[in-house]
């Protein structure tokens, strides 16, 4: 069972995904892998207090970079937050494209259940910015593969999850 | 009753909570609370010409910053014309986020009819701009709050509402 | 039979109206109107190899500016791809607003069958460039029209369609 929460900034997304997959886990205590990369120390003290909300309820994996190793041993559900953060990751490290859609298929491919959430990037002005346009290219693509393989897929603004398959 | 019609910018949003709000009224004349800021004449003009177009069939109030007070006295359903403006108001006042927050939800508390406008602002590239991005945050953190204390919900794209509740 | 597929960049929606015009046409090989301006040879390299990718499936035609004419002989529904790309050549041609849309409403005012493909521009920041925002704003509305003109609407994410008339 895969499930995909897509949406804006601040639109509950997250709050949305972690409600459904501890509901789906029932009785057993899912993932939660954290793909951001801990880049500086403020971003570290955030980390640790999401970290303590979560603690009773998750148990958390970190990994920026190679998903499929670090669900490959989990036996419950995991939510990975987010898929967003994770493209980020893979263009600072200077993946192309061709390999980092490869890497979400075969995370996709992966027979656990998994809750993935992901920023809706592409329903604003076209950015100047070439960069910003690859990103966003690249995020609609992502979003594309997700919303193929997903049992599930939620549209998510207002803190309201709008099923759309 | 408490309801929202969130969308982007031309999406139909007004004109669809204009006539849901007129339909909801029935043979009462329902209040138009206008936030609109009024800083220059160009602004007051356009202002003008939208009161002529709703003069008939709602009474109109303005309030650029204390909506709870504006809505006191009021014993028919509000159309709040709209959240986002009043956000931009409070923050160009110096007010920090947990103060207008706390306002927002003092007015959703409110036991009146409310019928209110919002922008989604959150699903295009995140902004470069630091400042753009806390406005970003404010406004999904407000959708999100006017999402949980609303009975009903609506996503406007295409001049059409998609119901979320 | 008119259509609307809106959503943002890279959300599956030309994929989806593609799909769905060659389902609607049955045995019958509907045309695919490219809006693209052919400005540099790059470019038409990359429409060379679209239109290889589409070459069984539909007659294509090729026009920037003036849709109605050529739509005009057209005897099997007409896929326009894209709205979006139209308005900006329109704009690039320095036609103005009122005359792009009424020339919007001719288009939909054409009795044969249409499929439209627009992207949905309004849900990010409101951009501090005065030519996007103008842009957006032309967009919407003719988001707007369209949608009131349309039998069938649906918004893309995630290369889904959800219905919303």
């Amino acid at each position: 069972m895969k499930t995909l929460f897509i949406g804006g900034v601040k639109s509950g997304k997250s709050r949305l995904a972690e409600a459904y997959i501890l509901a789906q886990a029932g009785q057993v205590q899912p993932y939660y892998l954290a793909t951001t990369e801990l880049l500086d120390v403020g971003m570290r003290a955030r980390i640790a207090e999401h970290q303590a909300r979560r603690q009773a309820a998750f148990s958390t994996l970190e990994e920026p970079l190679d998903l499929l190793a670090a669900v490959q041993g989990c036996t419950a559900p995991v939510l990975v937050e987010c898929v967003t953060m994770w493209l980020n990751n893979m263009l600072y490290h200077h993946y192309g494209e061709a390999e980092i859609l490869a890497r979400l298929a075969a995370l996709l491919a992966w027979p656990g259940d998994l809750v993935l959430v992901h920023n809706e990037v592409g329903l604003g002005v076209i950015p100047d910015n070439a960069l910003a346009r690859q990103f966003v290219d690249l995020s609609g693509k992502a979003a594309q593969m997700m919303g193929a393989a997903c049992d599930k897929v939620f549209f998510c603004s207002a803190g309201l999850a709008l099923p759309m398959k």
